[in-house]
């Protein structure tokens, strides 16, 4: 459904473009796929040029864009934020899936699938203003550390990606962040992070509800899903919030299949992406994490064109604090 | 809440820019209060200087950027949709309300009251894809004239309106529609008439499917309602959508008072601005049409400083097809 990447050869000027601002990918299939699509979609006049409103980039950020090893980073977020609240809930002591957490127990929390983890999610995201979570979430940002890496988590995004999104932005692309997470938690650190406004994120979120406190207008984060942002998810989400249809889509798991089918089915030049986590010494390999795989995506990406990332292979450097090769 | 507007005398500079930017407003308090809060948020330095990223302003549609009279245009929409649709549909003559529609008494279909709406909404609006829908709005768009004025209802729109769109945004404003109408009603057409893209673009909507349909990926419209973007939903919609506060909004009814209110609740320079509709023959005078009113927002401008348009006094022209007098 997607046009095949042409074999062209790109030109000096091209090369020289791609070398500069993508210094960290080597050069090889993965790289020229990128560089030829943008070539495609920005030559005037040619048969797959885009008009530049329509140049939207659509990026999944757990696995895309940011690690999401050993846990995804929202999920340390609510389990360190339990803690923090534990005092006022003497009964989560003896309360799954709140015990738990508290003792550490990270398979019993994942044994307790969706149901616990939706618990454990509002009881830690829920009960606050917009603007007292924002304020909860900036201070955990800038003060919690990666495990492995003993780093801030907005460290561990990947220098790659960083790149990929300036040289779109740098060919007239608009970049949307389309995750799974929440969107209140992304809108938080994306901006300064990945240089991506707050109305250019799409998540999931829970319901609010406007008040009027004490003459003081409020929104109140209640206990109850609004909206999930995944899988099948994505594309509603990407048409509800961004109203057309991308041109190129970044993902990692199974959990951006839809996405990309959505991103690549279309007259004219589409772009799919997916990044596969080859690399046990400098990040992480797996295919599958307890919330997600990628398994039937990396299957479809053969049969529609789409390029797929080899991390240890493609990408010279993982992390901005890395010193370049 | 929102700070006071000083008497302040503008500067040359300043009243020249609002006079080659808002010529259809003539000069008086109402015009002075829009030049003079500009100036203090684009102060460098100003006590109420606002970032360039910040400078987030949102607006109703249906009587604050275009006409709503006799009936709201999507609801012109929805009747002639329905007519369309009525030959497959032999069963309606019988049935309420789509009996009252198809017989033009209007008087019944509104008494019908917020269920006979609804019914009338999914009717017209779910049961096709998104890219579907999209074509069936332009159609309408296209060939659908008001009937007082004989012309495109896109045609309707206010020449005051559209100058302050270009003066704020020429002042680094990012201008965004925020309606109670359907937001895919809106993408359609806002773009062309408004120069505001899709992605700013908050409204109401169904509940959407992605679905694979013969390998093709669709999203289906539902008649389900997924988000009613009214009253206090406006700032629940803004907070969803933009993520961050606006810092002006422009409405003309109770259903804006929300908005204006958490729009103009905050530290520094705010702005909220009602239309009041008072000119029975440019335009229409009126203070509530059979979906809204506009009462508690007017009473409570007074208090908030708010900015309250006089169509008749404060425009010296309504519609871009007017000669400017």
């Amino acid at each position: 459904m997607t046009a095949s990447i042409s074999p062209a050869v790109l030109t000096q000027g091209e090369q020289a473009q791609g070398q500069a601002l993508l210094p960290s990918w080597n050069d090889g299939p993965t790289k020229r796929s990128i560089v030829d699509f943008v070539r495609r979609v920005t030559t005037t006049g040619g048969p797959q040029f885009v008009k530049l409103e329509d140049r939207i980039a659509v990026f999944d950020n757990d696995g895309t864009l940011w690690s999401e090893q050993p846990v995804l980073f929202q999920f340390a977020f609510a389990i360190d934020r339990l803690k923090a609240l534990a005092p006022q809930h003497p009964e989560w002591k003896d309360k799954q899936p709140f015990a738990a957490v508290l003792d550490g127990d990270m398979k019993a929390v994942v044994a307790g699938g969706e149901y616990a983890i939706a618990e454990l999610v509002m009881v830690t995201h829920a009960g606050t203003t917009t603007d007292q979570f924002s304020r909860i979430v900036q201070d955990w940002i800038a003060s919690a550390r990666h495990p492995r890496f003993d780093r801030p988590y907005t460290e561990l995004i990947f220098q790659p990606m960083l790149e990929l999104l300036a040289y779109l932005r740098a060919n007239g692309f608009k970049t949307f962040v389309v995750s799974g997470g929440g969107v209140e938690f992304l809108r938080v650190w994306v901006e300064r992070v990945y240089g991506i406004p707050p109305e250019q994120v799409v998540g999931s979120s829970i319901v609010t509800k406007f008040e009027m406190l004490a003459g003081v207008p409020v929104l109140t984060r209640l206990p109850k899903v609004n909206f999930i942002d995944d899988n099948a998810g994505k594309p509603v989400g990407i048409n509800m919030h961004i109203g057309r249809r991308p041109v190129a889509a970044f993902g990692n798991s199974d959990g951006d299949l839809q996405m990309l089918q959505w991103t690549t089915d279309n007259t004219g030049s589409r772009f799919g992406l997916l990044v596969h986590h080859t690399d046990s010494v400098r990040e992480y390999a797996y295919t599958a994490t307890p919330l997600g795989k990628l398994d039937v995506a990396l299957m479809e990406a053969k049969a529609n064109g789409w390029t797929v990332v080899d991390m240890k292979r493609d990408w010279n450097r993982i992390y901005p604090f890395e010193a370049n090769e």
